[in-house]
């Protein structure tokens, strides 16, 4: 039997110190079962499963399961039903507002996602927006599912403040992300995955699990100073918006 | 009979020294003029006046009747077809691409237009791209026209390489001008209207007629370095983009 590559190993490697690999099946099995642990039916587990591994797939660690334990969390202190029963609350033939019924986001998301797909295919453009969900994992998977379907995906979602407006000092705007796909024919499609401050929120938390600094200009403290320590934005400061320094 | 309002006045008036106010009717009626000297049919003409003159009442003088010599030129050069027929080349219930003849902008932008919103009224948005066309006007014209039926306006043009890339010094990208116009109900619709430059190109323009100098920051010369002097950005220098300083 030939030796298994580290990344496919189903038993924990140690790549550098203090990191460990872990096989993508084995986190989506995990991912799956954490859900299934609150009653989130099989199905919607598992494409809340696939948009956190998607993120890890990519490279951007900020958004993957990394992430799950805030998912975890919202559904231990009965903040997000398991549960939700996604509806249409109106609709055109070119757009949609649907309603989360307080879901994962990883769920409602997916699901506004595949009616905004269908509407674009039936009418030529598909625009979904939702109501009563929350995070909803990497911007970037739903317009890669459109681009699968030869489509433009173009997805933004809301968030919470998080944002100083320039030379602010205070938490007033969301981090908005944004993605945006093109099919590109022959060539490789464009995809743009992006929050619109310096840097997305998941980097500053990663940074401080890491016990590492941040670049000057990604963020300010609690009393509107520029810091280079996570801690400092987390603990009451802002994230600066794209385009500061 | 009571004095006229000197705006409103049909003799030209000197408000201060080397500023001549015209009526703005009066200015509608020499633009008509104008276009109708090319042969452009009258309601092509009117619509094509409509559209200047939104820019100038709206404060954007770098839009507005000022910019009638640039379609002038185009038209007496024969680059314009005075006589476009607009027509659609394919469509969806939400979509339409439409060719413009070589017409011009401001006659092919405003047909388009309708098309969107007639598209918009019936399937929930439209979604209009126009090839073989030219200069539209200003951006925010088209998204008022769409606060009138109550609809998010939408509107966005390619334009010739006037803006260097971040750091460069060259002319690579358009000013890609954006504007969008959302009703808000009781309150005061939120209108934008902007290029995606450091300032306009019309501003660049505007100063060179009035022998002023610009702020550093919006432009450079034909060697990469900035400048205050609006000569130089038009003598084969650049515009810079959003966020430069």
């Amino acid at each position: 039997m030939p030796p298994s590559r580290p990344a496919e190993s189903a038993s924990v490697t140690t790549a550098v110190a203090e990191t460990k690999l872990y096989p993508p099946e084995a986190l989506f099995d995990f991912t799956v079962r954490v859900f299934r642990h609150f009653d989130v039916p099989e199905a919607d587990a598992r494409i809340s499963a696939t948009v956190l591994q998607s993120a890890d797939l990519r490279g951007i660690d900020s958004h993957g399961v990394a992430r799950l334990h805030s998912y975890f969390d919202m559904l231990r202190l009965g903040r997000i039903n398991p549960k939700a029963e996604v509806r249409v609350v109106r609709e055109t033939a070119s757009t949609a507002t649907v309603d989360g019924d307080n879901g994962l986001g990883l769920v409602v998301g997916p699901k506004a996602n595949a009616i905004a797909m269908e509407k674009a295919l039936a009418a030529g453009s598909g625009w979904v927006s939702v109501r009563n969900s929350n995070h909803y994992g990497i911007a970037g998977w739903y317009v890669l599912e459109a681009l699968k379907r030869d489509l433009i995906g173009w997805s933004m979602t809301n968030t919470t403040k998080l944002v100083t407006p320039l030379w602010g000092a205070e938490r007033m705007l969301g981090t908005n992300p944004i993605a945006i796909a093109f099919p590109g024919k022959e060539e490789p499609p464009i995809v743009v995955d992006m929050a619109t401050c310096a840097a997305a929120y998941g980097k500053i938390e990663m940074a401080r699990r890491r016990g590492e600094s941040i670049p000057q200009g990604w963020g300010i403290d609690n009393r509107g100073r520029g810091t280079s320590n996570p801690d400092d934005i987390i603990a009451g400061g802002a994230l600066l918006p794209l385009g500061s320094d």
